[in-house]
């Protein structure tokens, strides 16, 4: 399925870009077809087919995002905004890439500062069973010895509104199944995402005096993830956490029987505001500076497992992008920037400080991209711009990337790091990657360096860096 | 590549049984051959051809196997020998199988009684992580306050003896992976388990302080795997845990750079051996009830998860067996005993019990059948037998199966408490099923009742009754 669908998107995107309806250039003079692969190429192939081949060759043999990766991993593990661990991932890129031969630097963003206690829950009547939770990220404590209350289970937020009379002094439970991964519509991510992001300020509302959210994953072995979630200031802030698919099912499964009652305590503190920084780092172009292709991923991650596939494996790519053109000796015209944001998961301060800090230039960024979406064999790209023509531009590009089997591009969200940019004329892209397994660990202890396979990583950055690349020199 | 290997079974099944060579019976007067399912039916296949029919629809549009795993997982949950949820578990099978009309008792067994404690495990050099472990069933408790000791990494019991000179004092960590699942050869459970069973004996034998091993799965999501283990009294018994894959090769990829230091605090109790009690129930012959047709699973399981799949499946799978057949008013000619033991996990003294104190009547035991590797699509039948034409038989009345794709039997592993029975002359099968995803919960928190697809539990049902009502009254 997705062999075909890369094929379609390979044929559509040979199509040669050039700024206006016309005879395509593959329509010979007699009019007959021929496969623009077979018998003609379109300029940017003409001017870039040698270099990109050249580039994938060496990006595709090298180990070296694998390795910083490890050493991100293995040696400083996750990465929390606010956490030791987070300074030392800031402190290692930026020397990492200065003992590179790259310009490198820390720019100082002040990020929230939230920190995981203890956290516990059960089932108390009608049986007494552990719960597998994760508090979310920013969740109020609970007060001291826990909440006891009976839960309220919820298909939906409409669901919530239906049985609003029975909500106050309960536990509100979200029991929204995520879909499976399709080839045509991707993951069931954004389907459910909003229980976990907007549950607790819609139980609230209602007067719950806590929301649980069934863990936003299609696969599960008891696996708890956690990730984002907003207050409203309205209304109080109530604890809320998620829970295993499997203790989710449970707890349904005995409230359609009779009444259920939990009890959840979690031990969660807002501290003040923390130092932290945006890591930016350089390959200078050599006629044109100041123009900007901005490349990056986040280096913050949840405080659980490694951030391996979020979004450690973004960063090193980019990271390695730069490594893998100064070993090949390219320079392009323009100057490709690796930004690795801080706080993408609990607040987007590091992107909003670097829409903020870099305002005079942001006209010069010809481009801005972030991979977030693990290190999975890489697919294409989802184009998000004011220029209806951006699609189009970057197909033909991307259409470099046929030996990688990522040619497919298409309008669509970039990444969380770009949403400050975007309204700033920047055009947003985003690597696609093959993500039938990413939300399997996503938020979880599973998300860890055993689940990225050298291979694509290292696709991932050759798929990176020939577009970086062409953009930065055309 | 299930479906070819069900057909070639199907195929080979579908041949009749003659109890020696000859003309086979769908070769017709001419010599021309006729497909045995178009033409002719083997003498079973006339014979219960249409009770196999009427029983297969039963079963399958039933759902009482399910609504009877969902008590006994959701309300009373996991079941470890010495439990007073296995206590629980044996008395709802001998009132539910009574109260359907059954006779049915409790016959006492003294089991082992083992309590996990506190447990935990972590890194503290060169990098401080915690550990995802679970106590392998047995072990013993580390001294008060943990172990702190180097780790040395093995990849097999050879690699073991090669290191020795660096066990003494170390814990050892056995590192080898699980084969993936294969349809040719199934999973790779087999050729891994002896590192649980076997491990802390062989690295105390070199002074081993304490010994760690992967879990014993192809896919992890940071999940542990708890199981059986034994000591050898000639050696010391040092505690024993079983690490997550993940974390497995987090340590091994640590220990190839440089020295790692683990530290393990596990706080299992080995109390008094407990009564407990195997459960039987039956279906009384109406020709011949002295002569025996036993169909069970095992009503313990491990102190994790519900014990669905392992071996609650099994359990209600027997137990509606007899359900199905009454609904039906088929009483076969010879008694169909549903023997649910107890203790299977860590002991099997309900197996051992059994055998004892049915000796008399063993020779009476027309086969014995366990169900023990889950609520999935049965597939076929294992025998193992002291009589070579054993397999031949079963494969007769198997094919009165191939409406569920069942009819698949060959020689192999029937059941662990079969074990006593194989040498006392008793034929022993197990039921077979598409054991894909089995061992990814085996012995896990995530062993739960969403596992279990009610429909395929129905299937195994509809396999167990037909085979057992068919070997029973032939």
């Amino acid at each position: 399925m997705i062999r075909a669908i890369a094929l379609l998107a390979i044929a559509a995107c040979a199509t040669p870009y050039q700024g206006g309806s016309g005879t395509p250039a593959w329509v010979s003079e007699t009019g007959s077809y021929s496969s623009p692969a077979m018998k003609s190429r379109s300029p940017i192939a003409e001017r870039y087919g040698e270099i990109a081949t050249k580039i994938i060759a060496h990006a595709r043999a090298d180990r070296g995002a694998y390795a910083k990766l490890a050493y991100l991993t293995d040696r400083i593990g996750h990465r929390l905004s606010g956490s030791a661990s987070l300074d030392r991932a800031i402190e290692w890129a930026v020397k990492t890439m200065k003992d590179e031969g790259f310009d490198a630097r820390a720019e100082r963003v002040m990020v929230p500062h939230w920190v995981r206690g203890h956290e516990e829950a059960s089932i108390i009547a009608p049986i007494e069973r552990p719960l597998k939770i994760l508090g979310l990220g920013g969740t109020v404590a609970t007060p001291k010895g826990g909440i006891t209350a009976p839960v309220i289970v919820v298909k939906s937020f409409d669901d919530l509104e239906a049985k609003a009379a029975q909500v106050k002094g309960a536990i509100v439970l979200y029991d929204v199944a995520m879909p499976p991964y399709s080839e045509t519509k991707g993951s069931g991510y954004g389907d459910v995402v909003m229980y976990r992001g907007r549950g607790a300020m819609r139980a609230a509302k209602h007067g719950a005096v806590a929301a649980l959210v069934r863990s936003v994953t299609a696969h599960s072995l008891r696996t708890p993830h956690t990730g984002a979630m907003r207050y409203d200031d309205a209304v109080p802030k109530i604890p809320t956490a998620s829970v295993s698919v499997e203790d989710t099912q449970l707890i349904a499964r005995l409230a359609a029987q009779g009444p259920v009652t939990l009890k959840l305590r979690l031990e969660s503190q807002q501290l003040p505001d923390a130092p932290s920084a945006n890591v930016i780092g350089e390959l200078r172009g050599k006629d044109k500076p100041d123009e900007i292709v901005l490349i990056g991923g986040h280096i913050d991650s949840w405080d659980v497992g490694q951030g391996a596939n979020d979004d450690g494996a973004g960063c090193v790519m980019m990271m390695q992008v730069l490594t893998t053109l100064k070993q090949l000796g390219l320079q392009p015209r323009r100057t490709i920037r690796v930004v690795l944001w801080t706080n993408e998961e609990n607040g987007l301060k590091g992107a909003e400080a670097y829409a903020k800090d870099h305002a005079a230039e942001l006209s010069k960024h010809v481009m801005a991209l972030e991979a977030d979406s693990g290190s999975f064999a890489p697919r294409g790209f989802s184009v998000e711009s004011k220029d209806p023509k951006a699609v189009e531009r970057y197909a033909e590009i991307a259409a470099l990337l046929a030996p990688l089997g990522a040619t497919r591009v298409r309008a669509g969200h970039s990444g969380a790091d770009l949403i400050p940019l975007i309204p700033q004329g920047v055009t947003g892209l985003g690597l696609d990657v093959d993500g039938r397994t990413y939300f399997d660990t996503h938020h979880t202890e599973a998300d860890t360096l055993d689940k990225v396979d050298p291979q694509t990583l290292a696709d991932g950055v050759a798929a990176v860096a020939v577009l970086a690349y062409v953009a930065a020199d055309l």
